[in-house]
Parts: C-alpha cells; sequence; structure tokens
C-alpha cells in the first residue's frame, strides 16, 4: 500500500493508499522522489481543467525519483537508476505528429493531466519517457528539470542569440528559468515581475529586475537600448498587463515568445506588430533535446535549481500546500517530498 | 501651370494648379501616369490620418510615370525613362536603419502621406526612390507595382513555400495580389472574401475562394487539409472577424502574416498560439529587392495587373472616385490619370 495525493473536485484534494500493479510491457514503475507543484496543478485545483482531468485523479508532472521495477520488454533500465520523465505521450499518426512536431501532437496525452500523474509513492509510466539523471545529482533540484525544459524550449523558439536584450514579463518559476536560460545563451536579461519576494529572488541570482506596478518598463527599455527596443521578450505571466508590456518593449523585428497560457482573449495591438514588423511564437512545452539539456544545465549549476525551491513538504501536507499557494504568498517552488521515509507515521 | 488633387480636410478634396520648381540636386522630376487610390488614400480622405497629413497636401503613393526632368548630381536617369517610386525616405542612423531594416526606419518619411504625392501632373522626388520600368510594360499596369511589392514582402515575411496551402482573408487589391504571388511561388491559395463582386474577380482570376458569411471557413480547411489546418494565413481583411478566422485555420506550427491595418487593438485567441505553437509576422511595406521582384511579375504577366483596374479616371474625376470607393459598391482598383492628355479642357 501507498499513498497518493487526489484531486476529487475543486478545491478538494485527498491522500489515499492505492496498490499499485506490476509494470506492463514497455512500462516502467517509479518510486517519486521529488515532485514540484506547478501553475497547471493550480489550475486543476481551481476545477479549471474538469473537463480534461478524470476526477478522483493524481496529478503532479515535475518530478524525480528512481526505478523500482522494469516491465517486459523494457531494456536499457534497472531499478535504482535515477529518473525524471517527459510526460508526454503522442498518437505518431495525427498530422502535428507526421509533420516532426509530436509534443504538440494534435491527441497529446499529458500524463499528470491526462492520465494519473507523479504525486504518489509509487507511478507507472512508458519507459519511452525516460530521461536518466547523472548519479551525481540531487534529486530535490533535478525535480526542477521539468520547468527548466519548458524554458530551454522557450528560449530556442525565440531564437536568442548572444548579446541580444531580452525582457522577461513574469518572474515566477518559469519566468525565472528562462531568464536563467537565456542569460546562458549569453542574452542580456531583465526581469518584470509584480511580487516583491519574487524579485528579491530573481536579484539574489544576479538578475536585473523591475517592477511594473511602479516602474515605466517601456520607457526603462528605451534607455537601456537607447531607443531601438529589446531584441526578445518572453510573456510569462498570464495576466493582460503582461501582454502590453511584452509588445511595448519590442524593437524593430522583436520576437515575442508566448510561453504563458491566456485561457480567454486578449486585446492586442496588432498595429504595433505591423508597424515594427515584429513577430509573436507560442510555445509549448518541449522535446527530448530540451530535456536533455535541461539536465545538463541543472547538473552543472548553470540552473542554480536548489536557489527555487522555497519547501518541501511530505505528500500528506500536499493539500495545504496547494491552498497556501492560493493565496499567493511569498513562494517560488513548492516541492511534494514522495520519498518513502518522508511519509512517516502516515503509512 | 499643373494640375493636383489635394487634401483639404476630412471627406473633402479638391484640383488645384501647382508650379512644379526645377528639380533639385538628387531630384528627378516626373510626370505621373498612372495613380491608383489605396485604402491609405482613403484613410487619409476619412480624415483619419490628419496628425501625419499636413492640408492641403497632394496624396498617391501607386504610380508609374516617366522622367520629365533630371537635377544636378543625377546619373543613370534620363528624361523619357519609364519608373515607378518606391515611395520612402529613411534617416539612416535610427537603430532600424543601423539594423538594416530601413523600410521601417523609426523615422520614416512615406512620400504620399508625409510629404507631398504623386496624384498630379508633375511630381519631384529623390532619384533613390527610382525603379526602372521596362519600356514594354504599359504604364496601367505598372501602376499596380506598388501593392505587388507589398504582396512580394508578405509572402517572403511568412516564408511561403512550395506545395504549402494557404489562407487570404480579405480579397481586396492586397489581398488578390498576396494570394497571385503565393500561388506564383508554388502554394496551393484559398481566398476568404465578403464581397460577390471581388469574390468572382479572384474565380476569373483561377483563385478558389469562400465567403466567410454563409461558409464555415475553419470547417472547410480542415476538410481541405484532411484536419492539419492551413500552412499559412494572411490577414488582410483589417476586420476583427478575419484575425479570427486566420488563426482558426492554421495548423500546428502555422504561420499568421499580418498585412491589415487594424486601428484598434484586437481581442486575439493566444491560447491558440500557445497550443499550436503557431507564429505572427508583421509585415509593412517593402524593400527594392521586392519591388524588382514586383516589377518582374507585373511585367510577365504573372500577376495580371491589368485584370485588376476597375476604372480609370482623369485628375479632375478623382475627388468623385475617393466618394464613390468609400461607398464600397464593385470596384477592386481605380487609377488615376495624371497624363497631360487626359485633363482635356481642365488645363
Ligand atoms: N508554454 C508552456 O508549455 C508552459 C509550461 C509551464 C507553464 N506555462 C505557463 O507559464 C506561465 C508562468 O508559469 P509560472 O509557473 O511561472 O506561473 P506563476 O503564476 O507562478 O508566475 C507568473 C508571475 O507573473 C507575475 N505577474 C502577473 N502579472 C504581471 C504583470 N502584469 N507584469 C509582470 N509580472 C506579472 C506574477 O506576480 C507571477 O510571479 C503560466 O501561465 C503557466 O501556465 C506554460
Ligand atoms: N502591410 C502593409 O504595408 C500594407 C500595405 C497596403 C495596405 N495594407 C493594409 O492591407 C489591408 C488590405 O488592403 P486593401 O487595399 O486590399 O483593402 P480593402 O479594404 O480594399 O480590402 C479588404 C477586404 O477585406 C474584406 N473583408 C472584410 N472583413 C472580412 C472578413 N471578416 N473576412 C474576409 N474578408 C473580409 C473586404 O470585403 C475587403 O474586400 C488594409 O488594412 C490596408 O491598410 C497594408
Ligand atoms: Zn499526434
Ligand atoms: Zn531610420
Amino acid at each position: 500500500m501507498t499513498l497518493a495525493v487526489r484531486y476529487i473536485a475543486a478545491r478538494s484534494l485527498d491522500t489515499a493508499t492505492t496498490d499499485n500493479p506490476p509494470p506492463g510491457p514497455g512500462e516502467v514503475e517509479l518510486a517519486p522522489a521529488y515532485v514540484g507543484i506547478c501553475g497547471t496543478d493550480l489550475h486543476i485545483f481551481h476545477g479549471d481543467m474538469d473537463a480534461r482531468v478524470a476526477a478522483p485523479a493524481v496529478i503532479g508532472h515535475e518530478m524525480s525519483g528512481r526505478i523500482v521495477r522494469v516491465g517486459p520488454d523494457v531494456t536499457g533500465w534497472a531499478p535504482g537508476d535515477a529518473v525524471t520523465v517527459m510526460p508526454l505521450r503522442w498518437d505518431d499518426v495525427c498530422p502535428a505528429c507526421t509533420a516532426g512536431h509530436r509534443h504538440i501532437c494534435q491527441h497529446l496525452d499529458f500524463i499528470g493531466i491526462d492520465s494519473p500523474g507523479a504525486m504518489q509513492q509509487r507511478w507507472t509510466v512508458p519507459a519511452t519517457t525516460l530521461i536518466r539523471l547523472p548519479d551525481s545529482l540531487p534529486l530535490d533540484r533535478a525535480a526542477l528539470v521539468e520547468p527548466t525544459a519548458v524554458a530551454v524550449h522557450d528560449v530556442g523558439r525565440a531564437g536568442v542569440r548572444e548579446g541580444e536584450r531580452v525582457v522577461v514579463v513574469g518572474g515566477g518559476p518559469v519566468g525565472i528559468l528562462i531568464a536563467l536560460v537565456a542569460r546562458a545563451a549569453g542574452a542580456d536579461v531583465r526581469v518584470a515581475e509584480l511580487s516583491a519576494h519574487r524579485r528579491a529572488l530573481a536579484e539574489e541570482l544576479g538578475l536585473a529586475t523591475w517592477d511594473p506596478a511602479v516602474d515605466d518598463v517601456a520607457e526603462l527599455v528605451r534607455e537601456w537600448t537607447r531607443d531601438a527596443g529589446a531584441d526578445v521578450a518572453f510573456e510569462v505571466s498570464g495576466a493582460a498587463g503582461g501582454v502590453n508590456t511584452a509588445i511595448e518593449v519590442l524593437g524593430v523585428r522583436g520576437r515575442l515568445c508566448l510561453v504563458a497560457i491566456h485561457p480567454r482573449p486578449r486585446e492586442v495591438n496588432l498595429h504595433r506588430f505591423f508597424w515594427r514588423e515584429l513577430t509573436l511564437v507560442g510555445a509549448r512545452l518541449y522535446d527530448r533535446s530540451d530535456f536533455e539539456k535541461a539536465v545538463a544545465l541543472v547538473a552543472d549549476g548553470t540552473v542554480p535549481a536548489e536557489r527555487l525551491i522555497s519547501k518541501v513538504v511530505p505528500l500528506t501536507e500536499a493539500p495545504a500546500a496547494f491552498e497556501a499557494l492560493e493565496g499567493g504568498g511569498d513562494v517560488m517552488k513548492i516541492l511534494v517530498d514522495c520519498t518513502d521515509d518522508a511519509q512517516g507515521a502516515a503509512v
């Protein structure tokens, strides 16, 4: 019997004990070590994604862990291997897949949303989703590999080049990771973020920040770039105001990489896209090469993942952590510790 | 004394006689032959551009004509040469210019808006703006070179490749020219256009059309592309509904080239940009290579420019033509005949 955190209905999570069946052909059973709580998990918690999530549902997809059991026909993997999971299953036949864009398969199964996720002591996934972790990489830091892969993908989609001036709008976990990855690509980066706590953390990481509630970000960018405007902006806030900021700061032929999820249409200054010949590039998820690059960036400390971890809680305290995160507060990333040791008397 | 059409104030044009001074150093004096009336001219006529247009102002920038006089220091040009004009003057020092994007100079002088235009019998321009026309090309057709250069630029910005499926939203003069240029690039093209007259003309040119007021364009595109969606959409309608159509029809990694001018912000389904990793590319004006390609396409008949000319009126009738165009009606492109012969008793 092992513990799992389950989404029951809007604003309601529970913990339950489950029995994990042995892995089938091509599958492996993992013991998740750490699972990050991300914005999507919060959307699920709010009940916004009930159309996709079949409750009761185990959620979570930012994880690290070790292999426990290996199913038939799985080669190259053994119990004890440290891994993370690229939580995507595609159909390989739709137009997106046949065009080579399998990560945006038109029938994508996102594991942790569309099928059971990692916030439990045992988790069975297809071996094809495994990404190997170096033994030297602590598993708590490794739980940040998934959002780092998002950042790697986004910086790639935006085509950030050495020496370019980049504005990241929204300094949540994803925004900060994008800023770090863009900096590693040689860019000069600024972060616009509303929360003082998050700005302070960004500054500690050596990232210059602005407060869009106080600063005239567009004017500051004009000064910074001597009227040229930024080369690249990342919209990672999810807010209507963030979209405006990201458009305003761009110079001629600037690229806006759209990372955030905007559930509703936004008023967009299309005239500016015409006038300055701007480009908007949507970015979603990642592919295997993004993940492998992310592992390397976290492992070599280019992305100091440990600095983004605000708190680690055991599985039993995950429901309370969701409620705390919902209230905002001074946090960046909360990890759920799923290791057998951490559960104490609960199991 | 020669005739000129002048913008006086909102909805008011007149014709006046003027005396053109001899061309200065680096300048040439032209005798415009034909000048097209374009959407921008109509915007000026409506009074929407009074901030940029210093009335009384001679407008017009889609033109063909011949050189009359050549100023000091001008080499390579002689009276009688058939030319069109790329109506742009840049400052060569702003960040856009130094980055090599002079056509979107941050202090661009668009001749015909920001400085006097072509709708007159004599017109002085910098020799640097001249584009040579082949003697074999009739000057009425050559008046369509400028909007064809827009289309060439847009098809280039969208990166249209052979075999791609392209939807053009808005089948006005610019949309039809984009459709023709994209077809010449090997694309399979559909045009969505509200006006029955314009759809009929497009069909005569061999372009398949849809009526977005009646047809479910997104559904028709799914059928056409077997659920893949279009590779490229051009938004050339300027309407809010056109933006939606252009987004809806695109498949994974589709590119939306934004050509139309949207004076007000539009509600844009950003979620779709994220979900399908779409790209939006703003496109404005053209550069010299676009113009030279446009001359070739009009000259060799790939763009059958004569088919887009609905009507030709003398200078004295230009004010009435603007009023007729304003009322909509069954027209594509109206040319103003500025030749000395056409003015009859008026001069
Ligand atoms: N593209 C993808 O595949 C992908 C993957 C993961 C997350 N996301 C999305 O990326 C976004 C960011 O994720 P996150 O986990 O960092 O979310 P988050 O909500 O923790 O961070 C967003 C940050 O933006 C800040 N903000 C809000 N309005 C702002 C404004 N006007 N200007 C500047 N900052 C503003 C907030 O203070 C917050 O810190 C979310 O929309 C999430 O859904 C996308
Ligand atoms: N990017 C540039 O440099 C550049 C250059 C020239 C013109 N423009 C702009 O391009 C646009 C088109 O120019 P034009 O001269 O062809 O204008 P136009 O007004 O003659 O043509 C627009 C066409 O769109 C159609 N239309 C309107 N709503 C529609 C909808 N929802 N779906 C489909 N069709 C719809 C109209 O019936 C009309 O035929 C204008 O906005 C113009 O300002 C841009
Ligand atoms: Zn697929
Ligand atoms: Zn310039």
